[in-house]
């Protein structure tokens, strides 16, 4: 019998090392929750109405279809059976593993104020950034219609907490729509008097960058009109507005952008994590005490030079490719195979402020301004999967820089039906029977 | 003050009327529960993979942009006021007008059946297309995991109930998605098995049509592999299946595109409605008592030479032109301005059946195969609005014909986080809160 390798998460680590175990010889079983792998890093855009939603997602049996010796499972997986080797799915299927590969990614964490969920919606899937979309369009359509100053003016405020790359990228964006895009549509609101804050509690906005780069971005961001404030942690957020240093500013669209939670993989594994939940792996990324576990990506606490891996897409595609190295070597030489340590291999970091400004640094490089912003975009444009969605990535951007319309400005869901000026984010009946879901 | 005109409803008869208003010196105001005028011609492509959301659908506001007589509210109407002349929106607020037209289209109705509704949705709206999608999407992922022969084959068994245009057009893409796109993506299930079922109670398919081009199509669809029922109606349909001919064929999927029953428009008004709910207006379009109110499109029953109207989107295009052109000559001449009646020009019919198969008819002109399916394509890129929809859906169109690949597989919206097993179309708690929506 083949040489059986299971990955629980179809994200960039567990599609990579399905990718390079091409010709291994292994049977491969994909599982999945979701029938699409996502492109993270251009979330925000669908959030923010610059790309549709098929733009950055791809159905992975087609991605692997190719390729007879994966089975790709939409499942839900409930545990692990360590001591059997066996993946437990929620309809009651046991999958059998020589290998196990888990690399089910990470959800946004609220500090232990999961109450703050509800008002604050995090950016992690496709139906959060429609949710984020529709909120903050929706806002602007209740504005309109309200009557009252006060109410307009909560409306008309949009918090984004947390200026780490998501967090700028979605303050930048927004103003862009508020101050440049959306004005001339309406009649009674003058939607250039948004007010968009972006809150860090951290001294600095992009602290993973230098200096000069994050004042550079604080300055741009400035200039289209985003309010930020750094220094002083959020203390409350509820569907009226959140707590800022002792002061309270109503905001009825708030959008969490500030911290992530591993997946509850640790307790399928009943293993070792840090505090975010993330599991301590061994240098070799498998669990210390068994070698045929590996857990990667944003699941996964792994220390390289010293530091930690951070989460972002480079560092778990080089996993991904790491594992497949490993278990290639383990077929060819036995459980004794050799195990060099994985090392990051640093790619840098970019992040985008909006039309013409970006910051892109690698190793002792630093560029800011227009020319970031393009290699930025023809560096992402680069790592989406397949022709097509390049081409039409590619020409939605192009468009939208020619033309500045934004393209997927929908309000969708069934929040849609409801009154515009009741209270955002409370889910109603829907009595218009929209297909019965 | 100036002459205030209300519209109800962007769909092809509201915002016609309003384009056509143009210059006219009217204030106008347009109410519509959805943010966006959606390309209803096109929907079933959304729910079948080929079209994204963002392809057919575009914000009123954008489109309105420039119009500045005209006024949007996103808002759900709940009556009219004819004896102060208002119409009242659900948050309380009353919009009066001078002059009304009431466009809110039709909805899928069950003949008394409305119990079917859960397990048969029907396509008129965005969400009722995405609905359609993941409910498609997912029959195939659960056949490829239930380990029950017998659950596999009604997994794999989709039953369309109507065959007019859209049924016809619907299980047209369905059987070229299951027999020549996902083979080779499954492991455990053989696509190409899969059974579409087409399900007619009158004697031909496309009534509409000529019986050579009726004849035409359902060679086409036997040719794909489509099972074309006609002659009985479907007395039954239950989560497991459809009842036909005295016998129960079970089928997971089932699709509504039997009929369609007008908005609750005439109990706004008051007023007299044919079966289907369509309010019975004068030759000029308007209540038969009260000149100021128009009803228009799918919400109206209206006859032109002897024979009623078709609820098809030129007829509601040349019915807003009609009202928008009565409203001008009132303005002028005042309420004694001339009524011709409206006069419908058929503008003919056109439907496809797949890939290089479609039929138009237009008086005694007929067409089919391919060069109609090429016209039919290069038609409606015309009709949609805006260059940039115009370029991606050829673009789309021409990469699809190419590649033979789908663009829009996606699963989305919370039924994505069950269990594959679970039966279809029962909303569940969503334990991941994504969005707190």
């Amino acid at each position: 019998m083949a040489y059986r390798v299971v990955v629980i998460g179809a994200g960039f680590a567990g599609l990579t090392a399905v990718k390079d175990l091409k010709g291994a010889g292994c049977e491969i079983t994909l599982i999945d929750q979701r029938n699409h792998h996502l492109f993270q890093p251009l979330l925000y855009q669908v959030a923010t109405t610059l790309l549709s939603t098929s733009e950055i997602a791809w159905p992975i049996r087609a991605i692997l279809q190719k390729r007879k010796d994966v089975t790709t499972l939409l499942a839900r997986v409930i545990d692990i059976d360590r001591r059997t080797k066996e993946v437990i799915l929620r309809n009651g299927m046991r999958i059998p593993y020589d290998t196990l590969i888990v690399a089910t990614g990470a959800r946004h964490a609220y500090f232990g104020h999961d109450e703050w969920e509800a008002d604050a919606p995090g950016l992690k899937t496709l139906e959060d950034a429609t949710t984020i979309r529709r909120r903050m369009l929706l806002a602007f359509e209740r504005a309109e219609l309200t009557p009252s100053k006060h109410e307009r003016d909560a409306l008309l405020t949009f918090a984004i907490i947390g200026a780490g790359p998501t967090g700028v990228e979605l303050a930048g964006i927004i103003a862009e729509l508020a101050h440049r895009i959306l004005p001339g549509e309406f009649r009674h609101i003058d939607t250039r008097r948004a007010r968009i804050l972006l809150v860090e509690a951290g001294p600095n906005i992009l602290p993973a960058f230098s200096k000069d780069l994050s004042d550079y971005a604080l300055a741009a961001l400035s200039r289209r009109g985003v309010e930020v404030r750094t220094g002083k942690p959020v203390t409350k957020i509820t569907a009226e507005g959140i707590m800022l240093d002792d002061r309270f500013i109503p905001a009825r669209t708030v959008i969490w952008a500030a911290g992530v939670q591993a997946s509850r993989a640790k307790d399928w594994l009943d293993a070792e994590a840090d505090r975010a939940g993330r599991v301590i792996v061994s240098p070799g990324l498998t669990l210390p005490d068994d070698p045929s576990i590996f857990v990667l990506g944003d699941t996964a606490h792994v220390q390289s030079d010293g530091k930690p891996v951070p989460g972002v897409a480079p560092a778990a595609k080089q996993q991904g490719s790491y594992a497949a190295r490993l278990i290639r070597r383990r077929l060819k030489h036995g459980d004794q195979a050799e195990t060099t340590p994985f090392r990051y291999r640093d790619m840098g970091n970019l992040a985008t402020i909006g039309r013409n400004a970006a910051v892109i640094e690698y190793g002792r490089f630093r560029l800011k301004g227009w020319l970031a912003w393009w290699v930025w975009g023809i560096a992402h444009i680069y790592f989406l999967i397949g022709t097509r969605s390049r081409l039409f990535v590619a020409l939605s951007w192009l468009w939208i820089f020619l033309s500045r319309q934004n393209s997927a400005r929908l309000i969708t869901q069934k929040e849609t039906l409801k009154d515009p000026d009741v209270t955002p984010g409370k889910a109603v009946a829907d009595d218009t029977g929209t297909g019965g879901g």
